[in-house]
């Protein structure tokens, strides 16, 4: 099993998405973002990772997702399997906000 | 050199840390944080990993870190050498909202 890294010398745009969410919803919408990245998403140019947070009270589902660059996001929105899945996505959920970042700087514990 | 790794059967805990801060001290909070995790942080019990991220207006700062687990986390927040440190990180941010998640999966491109 290969795990996703984060390396600031690759020079990725990082995309985390918060979708708020009602708690007893919240499984539907990570087994659909995970279906979607699976099927659709990690075919396409530039995508490199994506990974699927919930936090302790279910309110909340992150995808931390990594991209080669912010023009690869730019043409994966206008897909039209993946614009599909935008609009699922954003039945199930009460609101989500994609911010794009640039990953600087990683520390490790000191025993890595 | 080592990664960060994101590996959803560690079991972590994962803290997103978003700052707001006024574009020409972003850097001044990305120096602060990363020092604070090299100097401090890093050696404390249940610390994994931390990474610093900057979105491209240069109005936020995001701390993707990793930890053991939640009392791991607790236990870091009252060490008086990281309060001082949250104490000057607030100074220079205009707000900061750590959010604990579960990593519940990772989907990789398909050509890793």
């Amino acid at each position: 099993m290969q795990f996703a890294t984060l390396d600031p010398s690759a020079g990725y745009t990082t995309i985390i998405n918060t979708y708020e969410v009602e708690p007893g919803r919240a499984d539907a919408l990570l087994n659909l973002l995970a279906r979607a990245t699976a099927e659709t998403i990690r075919f396409l140019p530039g995508f490199v990772s994506a990974s699927f947070h919930v936090n302790f009270d279910r309110t909340q589902i992150v995808n931390y997702a990594q991209w080669t660059n912010r023009e690869a996001i730019a043409a994966a929105r206008v897909n039209a399997a993946v614009a599909a899945q935008i609009n699922e996505a954003a039945k199930i959920a009460k609101s989500f906000n994609p911010i794009p970042y640039e990953l600087r700087h990683t520390v490790l514990a000191d025993r890595v």
